[in-house]
């Protein structure tokens, strides 16, 4: 298929990358041009606009955040004002359920199909192809945009008609790992301060009940106490249960600890803690317990 | 070896009779005479009393809660009372860090040894002999125990010197799991009140970042809504959360997610769901959100 | 002085009357013409557009919320787009901290001055021109409306230069009464549960410590667990609690009571509160106690 | 009317001096002795023990907790074994639910009577007889008790025949109090991150809306950031936090904002805080948001 690309970041990267390897003809745009290289000698096109990115059947975008795909999808010469009738915009940024929705009736005003495809993994699985996407759109648009969400994933999970819901989907997927992280923080803030050694802990912890790579991934860097450099920054974590909560707002769902995990975010930010790891937020049970830092 | 086993329950019907097929000389009592039937068919030797259960090298106990451990341990005739000099209580009952504590004093006043052996797997892995046992306890009386040990686990995991640390470990467990259903029941709530497909979701979920055995069987009973018959009743998951928090107390450890948890199980119990497994406070978060009882 | 008076509510009426009274010249204007009427019998000028009720010295706004205000302010034929260089917008609505900063620069922007001018009391003390005022903008232009603010309060607290620190103070008042309904609503689940009579409690109460009208008013209410009429309708509460926990998260400050009475709010309207009055809030307690509706 | 006082503190002092005001015969005992000689001067008899202390119609106790109460009342020579039959055990202390309701078995049995009589107020209007007097009990024991409490308190409330439902409702007394400090703790670390004067702040609140006595206090300590020396002590508040929700848990009531207290409290003593008033409480919220310790 012929496919644009937006936002070249450390996930687009490698799912652009596959994109190309599944013999699709890709063509790539970022706002910091130095990023497409490495496409190129991979045999990608580069678009000098938003515009030359949306000639093709698709446009795939990756973005960092509500504000970046606002101003590439609805912005003037932006997606919506480029995409043919009948093309499909298929947006893997993990944005608000309102603009989810928004997006959906922007394009669907257009002529044009809307698929949210959030996607479940790190930048070494989008490298891979080994990704999970969640779809939320039209059966027949996630059917036609298939060939190019099975070039970087292992499995699609096709959730709703509706977009919105595959953007709540994926919300509520980084709610249960920060869950996790909370859940993990308070036990070790416990069993530390009775004197057990935290390494030794999460080893039996996760060589028992807790096999899942969420809790030896975040369950060693919590016994470690070391927070940097950060894989998914707290800035990031923050917005996601922020867009969570707003959601649930919007719904009329009560999540009392969505409420924790903000407020330990927010306690995070006051002390400084915009640059670490997510993970961080699940320190200040044990800070909170009156361990000291190491 | 020559050993006593006193709580001839689900689970420690399953460990008797694995200590038999071990080659361990079995003597069980239970209070309820009945149960021990079918492990005198396995070879098992009964006793009359407590007394008669703790003539040989070791007793081991796995007992409801704080109250049976303490009557059977500490009242008269009991295993304080009748053990010998140097013979070795091992207690895999799921008790306070208090109880824990106290009996270990009360043992070693008697010249005896005390481990806490607390196990983690359902009654399915103790028949099986392939439980994950938690030791706190002297080296010493962990060696001398390891065989006993090994007959009904797959891994043994010494994690302290002293019996209330693996006491504590073993609830901070419980807690985790807790946690972990919590944070799936306000998931569901979530994105079912917004439409998605309940079952769908949970295989979504653990296909991909949520493998966990605890995440598969809670997500699906939550998906489910369905809560009967108890694997693990809702009055004993609250137990082992109130003691977590009893500790938390003395140790000073805030910990906001377990005194959510607590409130959960005391609004089920407000509303009749006594009877009911564990996993039935993952619910509440779907009713708070005004989706009806199925 | 000659102003204009935009916002004839229940409040806004009490407010206009008192400026009257006071000898000034107020030029009315109400999107429903209606409710002006009595006003005009007190000597009231009618304005036809918002530009009419801007041709004085100050223009005063008593509107429902940030939505009410940001299109009578800031749309076009607006107060800004209307008021004299030098002539102040006074800003007595309830709204976000976000707004009243950006109402802040469009009025500097345009030469013009701008107060948040909040206030506290019901309508009978709009009536009664006892209100409590604060205020949030330079000591010159609050100097300047003193005359005005004075026809309809009984005092006046100049809080800051900065016109969102006085809509916080605001904002944070009405937080600061909804927790006391949650305190009295967890305390009266308890004493009711155990057979302690519900009315003579909040007598006790409003007797000995809890004198202040707040608790009388809504103890009250909560006893005789009655919610119709509103007083001061639940998502108005709710909008005030949201919009606190908003400037919260900007400022990094962690509110986990300001979380726990949302988290109230939304599931009273997942239950069809909208309705009631926000003290409703305080019945939810009793509800999760297994205590049954009247 | 005849009657021995145990519990010669800061609060029991005052108390048994309106005794002797009023005319009774009073008989004073302490395990300090040093504390009853200003009584002796004001005409009271010295007990030796505390069976002396229990020869006439009534003896009062005024402890610190439950612990004090138990070996008081219950040990041997204590009350229950000293008490002539029909003579009145009065309780000022205030103790949890269940031993409340413990002492009226044992008193019942012994053909003793026992009423519960926590009061309000501090050890300045103990020493004025200006307390509030909350009593559970028989009314033919509250009846003849009468002229004794009418001795120190300006009000008796009857609030029911359970002993154990007036230590409840003191128990939630305080709670509330510790929700007021919570709820203003919050709201000052908002006003203050935005830049708004603590004190301004506390002036303007109370001279509004919150008006009791309880705002004017707490509000006061919480500006100053100033928690010593301790008029009622951090570790008593927790205790008393602490069996509310033991009493209600065994009720099945769950009390979020409870639990929260109970947080706040582990946290302060977890940093030191034992030494702190209670209010100690309200400036956690000003630390969570990265505003340091003046």
């Amino acid at each position: 298929m012929n496919v644009g690309f937006i936002g070249i970041g450390r996930m687009g990267a490698g799912m652009a990358a596959n994109l190309l390897k599944a013999g699709h003809r890709v063509t790539v745009y970022n706002r910091t041009p130095g990023k497409t290289r490495s496409l190129i000698t991979q045999g990608a096109y580069v678009a000098r606009n938003i515009g030359e990115a949306c000639q093709g059947d698709a446009v795939h975008t990756m973005l960092a955040d509500d504000e970046a795909v606002e101003s590439i999808a609805l912005g003037s010469g932006g997606i919506v004002a480029s995409l043919a009738a009948g093309a499909i915009h298929i947006s893997s940024s993990t944005i608000s359920v309102a603009l989810s929705h928004h997006l959906a009736n922007a394009h669907a005003d257009a002529g044009q199909q809307f698929i949210a495809a959030p996607v479940f993994g790190r930048p070494d699985a989008a490298a891979a192809g080994t990704l999970f996407v969640v779809t939320g759109g039209r059966t027949m648009a996630v059917e036609k945009a298939r060939p190019l969400l099975e070039a970087f994933s292992q499995q699609i999970f096709p959730i709703s008609d509706l977009p919105e819901a595959a953007s709540l989907v994926k919300l509520s997927g980084n709610f249960l790992i920060a869950s996790a992280i909370e859940s993990l923080g308070e036990a070790l803030a416990l069993i530390a301060k009775a004197g057990v050694d935290r390494h030794q802990y999460i080893d039996l912890l996760t060589s028992t009940l807790f096999s899942a790579s969420v809790y030896k991934t975040y369950g060693n860097l919590l016994a470690d106490r070391k927070f940097e450099p950060a894989g998914f920054a707290a800035p990031l974590g923050h917005k996601d249960i922020h867009l969570a909560l707003a959601a649930a707002e919007q719904l009329r769902v009560p999540l009392p600890l969505a409420s924790l995990l903000r407020d330990r975010f927010l306690t995070l930010f006051a002390h400084g803690g915009e640059r670490l790891d997510w993970s961080a937020i699940g320190e200040l049970a044990t800070l909170d317990a009156g361990i000291t830092a190491t």
